[in-house]
C-alpha cells in the first residue's frame, strides 16, 4: 500500500540523539539526561488527598466535559497568583493548557502561516523547536550570551527576516543553558518587539525554583498592551504526570487559542484540574517554592563541587541561579554527541549533547547539558566521576 | 497595536450557534443539546477508589512525566481488548490520546497538507470538522442515507476531488444521524478506499451502548493492509473528563502520531492513564456496557414515546440502536435554526440545530439533534412537551 505523509510530519531524520534517550531507560543507566522535576520534590500524598477531595466533593467537575477554557475555580485562582505576581492586566485571559507544552503548539498554531519566522535563544528548549516547526514555522536562533540573548543578533533578525511573528524565550534558568536574562535585557527585548512589533512568547516553567540571586521580574511584567504571551506550567511545583500549564493572553489573542483547544482535545483533564484547585487553595506558595528550591540547591551544589572535582577547574560550565540544569562547554575539537555515545556505552552515564537545542545547526556541537534534578547525590558523584575521566581521556588524546 | 491570526485561525465567522449553545448551560434550561453520557451512568466511586490505588501503588507512573505513546501496561490491556474484538493486527501500534478528538487532530495535521482533501458523511460531528478545517484541509460531504453513506456520491467525489487523504466515518450511531452503517456498506466503503488509494479515519466512540440491533464488525475488522486508522475513546464508558482515548495505526503512520503527541503535548495525563488501566483490569466490559445500554435504551425510549404524543404520527425522525442521538426532520419550510431559537427562547429547552453539522452549507438545514443522555426522564417528557407544542404552531402558520 502506497501512504502518504504530511509535509510537516513526513521528514524522518536520522535520529540519533532518539538512540541516545532510549539508552537512557535502561535501568543500569544513570541519567543525568532528563528534564524532569526531582521526584521526591513532588508532594505525592497531597495529589492523592486532592485526588480523593475533587472525587467526593466535585465528581462531575472532574469527570464530565467541561469548558474548553478550564475550570472557573482554577481559573480565579490562577489569575489570583498572576495579579500577585504582576503577570495579569485586564483584558487579558487564561487558558489551562496540558504543560506548557501545548501552548508553544498553539502559539504556532493560531500565531503563524507556514513559512513565517519565530525567533528563539540559541540554543533553546526542544519541545518548542519541534512544536514550532512541526507547524511549518521558519525559526531562527539568537545567540546566548552569560546574561541573555544578544540584543544586536535579534535586531539584525528583526531587520532581516520577513513576517517574523513572535521572539520565543525562557527568561529564569534556560533550558538547556540555565542562563538567566538579566532585568536591563528583559526591558531591551521588550522594546525590539514594540519597535519592530512582533509578539513575545515568554516560557517560565523553572522560575519558582530560585535558589541564589535576586528574582528577576518577567518580561510579561512590563507588557502593558497585551505583546507578551506568557506560559506557566505546574509540571516543575506539582507534577508533570498531571499535564498542567497555562497560557496568557489578550482577547484579541485568546479566542483563538480556545478554539485551538477545542479542536485539540476539547479540554484539559477535569481531574488534573480539580487536583491543582486543591494544591492552589492550600498551598502557600512561596514556602512550597522555598523547600523545593532548597532540594535543587543541594543537588546542584554536589554536581558543581563534583565537577570542580573531576573536570578541573579550567572546565567551562554555568553554574545557574535555579532550575534544572548545567550547560558544560567542551573543547572545539571534541564534539559533544561522540562524548554522549561513549559516556552512555561505556561508562552508563546518560547526558545530552548540545545538537539537540540548536536552533542554527553546528552552532552547539561542543556543549552537553547535565541534569541534576532526578539522579540522588550518590548517583550525581559516580557520573561525574566517570565523565570527568572520559573528559580527561579525550582531552589528551 | 496591530496583530496577527494564522489563516487557519483567524475566521470570526458570526457564532449564531456558538450563542444558542452558551444558553443552554442556563440552570433553569433544560438541555437536549450534550454529546456527554449520563452522568449517572459513570462509575464515580469507582474511579475514586482506582484513582487512590494508582496514586498509592504507582505514584510516579501517575505523576512524573512518561513515554508519549502511552503506559505500557495501559497498552498492554487496550491492544489485549483489541484482538478480542478483531480491530489489532500485527504490525500496527497504539497511541493513547486525549480523547479520541486529538486522534481527529493528528489525522488532519500527519496525513494532510493544507488545500487536501478529506471526505466525510454529510452532516457529521462538528469536532473533527473542526480540526480538519482548522488545518487547512477541504472537507467534502457524503450524504448519509438510512443505511450510512451514499457509495455512489462517495465514488462520484473520490473521481472528481484531488488528493483525497482519508474518509472519516462514524458507522456505530453516528453524531449527529443515530444512523448505523449496514455490514455491505462497511465492506463497500473500504473496497473503495483501496480501488482509490485513501485511508480510512474510522471514530468508534459510541460502539458499546447498543440497546438493538446486532453488533456489526467494524470497518477495521476488514482491514488486512493498515488502510484503516481506527478512534476509540473511553469518554462514553469510562468518563469523557479524564479525556482518555486512543488511535490504532500501521506502523508507517504512527511514528508521524508520536510526534505529533510529542509536540502537542509530550503526553496523556499519567493519573488518567492509570486509572483507565485499573478500569481495564478490573471491569467486566460486556456487562458493564450491557448496564451502560440499559440506561440509554430506557431514555431513548421515553423520548421516542414522548415525540410519538407531542410532535404526532408524521413526524420524521431516526429512531437510533444506540448512542446519544435522535435526528428529527422538519418540513422544509422550517429552518431548524429559528425553531431553535425559539425553542430556547420561549420554552427554556436547547436542542442543536443541523446547520452546526453540515459539511455542505444549507443540506440540513431543517433538521435537529436531540440528546437522551444527560436530561431526567422527567425533563425528556417536559422537554419533548414543549418543542411538540412549538413544532405545532410553527407548521400551522
Amino acid at each position: 500500500m502506497e501512504y502518504f505523509l504530511s509535509d510537516n510530519y513526513s521528514t524522518q531524520t536520522a535520529d540519533e540523539v532518539g538512540d541516545l534517550l532510549r539508552m537512557a531507560q535502561d535501568p543500569t543507566v544513570i541519567s543525568l539526561s532528563a528534564g524532569s522535576p526531582a521526584t521526591e520534590a513532588l508532594p505525592f500524598e497531597k495529589i492523592e488527598t486532592w485526588a480523593k477531595q475533587a472525587l467526593i466533593t466535585t465528581p462531575a467537575k472532574a469527570l464530565q466535559y467541561s469548558a474548553s477554557e478550564g475550570d472557573g475555580d482554577l481559573l480565579w485562582l490562577v489569575r489570583h497568583k498572576l495579579i500577585e505576581e504582576n503577570l495579569f492586566r485586564s483584558g487579558e485571559k487564561i487558558l489551562i493548557t496540558n504543560g506548557a507544552q501545548q501552548g508553544l503548539e498553539f502559539a504556532a498554531k493560531c500565531l503563524c502561516n507556514k513559512g513565517d519566522t519565530v525567533l528563539c535563544e540559541n540554543p533553546t528548549f526542544m519541545g518548542a523547536l519541534n512544536a514550532f516547526e512541526s507547524n511549518g514555522v521558519q525559526v531562527k536562533g539568537v545567540p546566548m550570551e552569560q546574561d541573555g540573548l544578544n540584543l544586536e543578533a535579534l535586531e539584525q533578525l528583526l531587520k532581516t527576516q520577513k513576517n517574523v511573528r513572535f521572539l520565543y524565550v525562557i527568561p529564569n534558568f534556560q533550558n538547556p543553558t540555565g542562563i538567566t536574562t538579566s532585568f536591563e535585557k528583559r526591558r531591551e527585548i521588550l522594546k525590539l518587539a514594540q519597535e519592530y512589533n512582533i509578539l513575545i512568547l515568554e516560557d517560565n516553567p523553572y522560575g519558582a525554583l530560585r535558589f541564589e540571586g535576586e528574582e528577576q521580574p518577567s518580561i510579561k511584567s512590563f507588557d502593558e498592551e497585551g505583546r507578551v504571551i506568557y506560559l506557566g506550567s505546574f509540571s516543575k511545583i506539582l507534577s508533570p504526570g498531571l499535564r498542567m500549564g497555562f497560557m496568557v493572553a489578550a482577547a484579541q489573542f485568546f479566542h483563538a487559542f480556545v478554539k485551538a483547544k477545542l479542536n485539540a482535545d476539547v479540554h484539559t483533564s477535569g481531574l488534573s484540574q480539580q487536583i491543582c484547585k486543591q494544591f492552589l487553595k492550600e498551598t502557600d506558595l512561596s514556602e512550597h517554592y522555598q523547600a523545593l528550591s532548597a532540594i535543587y540547591e543541594d543537588k546542584c551544589t554536589c554536581m558543581v563541587n563534583a565537577m570542580k572535582e573531576h573536570f578541573g577547574e579550567n572546565f567551562e560550565f554555568i553554574k545557574p541561579q535555579g532550575g534544572l540544569f548545567i550547560w558544560c562547554k567542551l573543547p572545539k575539537e571534541i564534539n559533544a554527541t561522540d562524548f554522549a555515545k561513549l559516556a552512555i556505552g561505556k561508562h552508563k552515564v546518560a547526558i545530552v549533547p548540545g545538537s539537540v537545542f540548536a536552533v542554527e545547526k553546528g552552532s552547539v556541537n561542543n556543549f552537553f547539558r547535565l541534569n541534576y534534578s532526578v539522579p540522588s547525590k550518590e548517583q550525581i558523584e559516580l557520573a561525574i566521576a566517570a565523565l570527568g575521566q572520559l573528559y580527561n581521556e579525550m582531552k589528551n588524546q
